[in-house]
């Protein structure tokens, strides 16, 4: 059986003159777009998060270059060139850690460099060039979708999929990488039901996760975090699919935290668990999870919730954004060059690392 | 060093003429006491949990039937037991599934059966016999926070301590069963800082057992659930005590859900995880832990915090109340008459059940 898709989700669209965004902030109780049509409006949508998720920000901020290559008031290409690199700068600013800002700006500024003829031949390769950031990012997360479901356990034939937080299609130009197993599951006809951890303190799971699966029809059921062992324990669960944002060469791999806790109680099930991700998020100088730096982010997200005060005052807060999973604990890395066990991704992958 | 306690908390408290007690549904926001001067009344306090927790309602209950006994308008012994009888069937209807309520209720209805003299002779036994239900139920705890002490490991000095959920003295006469033990422990300057799982979904451990630790200058820090794996992996936690809903005779606890989660993630950290009961949570009829039902609640425990809903519609929820922790993964049950092995309850505390 092939399922179809109801409701792709893109969080970056280009509608022939402006780009529209799915306003994150307003989900799941709303669903909006913004049309962002110059640049600064672009740089303040990354800033109060109405996009978000590493990759796409980068497309995000890859229009928004455009857009302010059509803002320039100069004809003299230096001026040009040197207006656009401001636009760079000012998108730069908005979230000083998002990797893929930085890296897809300066990819604009160096084809606008490298592009000749007249301003209008530049500005048409740079809105080619974040169509092609896009579709590349769209495609990758195809292929992390599409090794994963050539992974996963044969028996039963329809699975019950257990993630966590969203790695999503709204975290990405589409499609999403664990979500991309999941969307490549369903498709494939795969997939009974996604469990969603709720994954307190920001509730992404709750929020964005079960959003995805309810546009694309497919079965969601939200738990709170810690229920996933209790549904393993029932054998509810057939397989855990989560995200991560760096992994060591070693194989360690940090992503939100309670991914650690569900990696625990999937081994202690004999539950495969697996980690999809873009080649882009190994760090093959960093030797091993040890070195990964654990940001902790304000107490206020633990506290509250919405407008609810959840403890009483004189209370003490720790609030780590994410955890580091042990190699030893992953049965596999789905990436868009196929599926690897944490230990050979040294071996078999560092040869397509970026110069 | 001997450390002092600050303001005790004791849920249910006899004032001379009426009964006392903390509203729990106001916690941690407001602390407030309701005087409660009739048996009516008692019963509507048990019934929107304004207390909660079997004990503390077993004790709660019987300070109903005193109340009740007093609203008795004959003299005539066996119209004021048939009276009384109703006065219980009141209180009994409260919270039908609360095995510390009936036993309570009952064992008043069998004083008063059995003492001679005149109506205000049986009054006065009745009060008495409340009165010892209290203090019979907080000397438990202390000899369960004692009991706890003494197996708590040596080293460090000053103990870091997670649990799960409230086993408090909110939900008992006072003292509390896992807090009872987190209680001994500060008492006796053996305990650095309590970290408190928030508990979803009700969130126990972030409304009540962090607002505990608050009255008594306990240092407290509240993590969520999907940090505790993190913390330990940290280094973070020295041991873990969490309460008990029922223990069966293999020594599988039933406890609040996320317990199990806790209870792997100690075993992977090689951390003792201790379960505090009183001897009346053992079930000796019930083999193992596949005998206890699993509770499913209302799913708006899950999607909806305060006022604030966590999700989109469209999404299912599951939402059990408790989960079964293995007796393997247990090192200790810490009741009223000593610590034991989960292997060994059988054999060294059947004796002490009662007929």
């Amino acid at each position: 059986m092939t399922a179809s898709v109801a409701n792709p989700v893109y969080p970056v669209v280009w509608r022939g003159d402006h780009v529209e965004l799915i306003d994150q902030t307003r989900l799941p109780q709303q669903f909006s777009v913004v049309e962002i049509r110059r640049s600064e409006d672009m740089a303040t949508a990354i800033k109060t998060m109405i996009v978000r998720g590493a990759p796409a920000i980068g497309v995000a901020a890859a229009y928004g270059m455009y857009l302010g290559s059509c803002e320039v008031t100069t004809d003299n290409r230096d001026g040009f060139l040197s207006e656009l690199a401001g636009v760079g700068d000012t998108l730069k600013a908005t979230r000083p850690t998002a990797v893929n800002l930085f890296w897809a700006v300066d990819r604009m500024l160096k084809v606008a460099r490298q592009t000749l003829g007249p301003i209008s031949q530049i500005q048409d390769q740079l809105l080619t060039t974040a169509q092609e950031i896009g579709a590349d990012d769209v495609r990758t997360c195809k292929a992390i979708g599409d090794h994963g479901l050539s992974v996963l356990p044969k028996d039963p034939e329809k699975l019950c999929l257990l993630t966590h937080c969203n790695a999503g299609a709204l975290a990405t130009a589409g499609y999403g990488t664990a979500l991309g197993v999941v969307r490549s599951a369903w498709t494939a006809g795969r997939l009974a039901r996604v469990y969603a951890d709720e994954t307190r303190p920001r509730l992404q799971g709750a929020k964005l996760t079960t959003w995805e699966c309810v546009q694309e029809e497919i079965p969601v059921t939200l738990i709170s975090d810690g229920m996933a062992a209790h549904c393993m324990q029932q054998n509810l669960i057939d397989v855990v699919v989560v995200g991560a944002d760096r992994i060591a060469a070693n194989g360690d791999a940090a992503n939100k935290i309670g991914t650690y806790s569900v990696a625990l109680c999937a081994k202690a099930h004999n539950l495969p668990f697996y980690v999809a991700a873009p080649l882009s998020t190994i760090d093959f100088d960093l030797a091993d999870g040890g070195g990964i730096p654990i940001e902790e982010r304000h107490p206020s997200e633990i506290y509250q919730i919405g407008t609810t005060d959840i403890c009483p005052k004189g209370v003490e807060f720790y609030n780590p954004a994410f955890d580091v999973t042990p190699a030893e604990l992953i049965t596999g890395i789905i990436t868009e060059h196929g599926v690897f066990a944490p230990g050979d991704i040294r071996e078999k992958l560092s040869h397509h690392r970026s110069a």
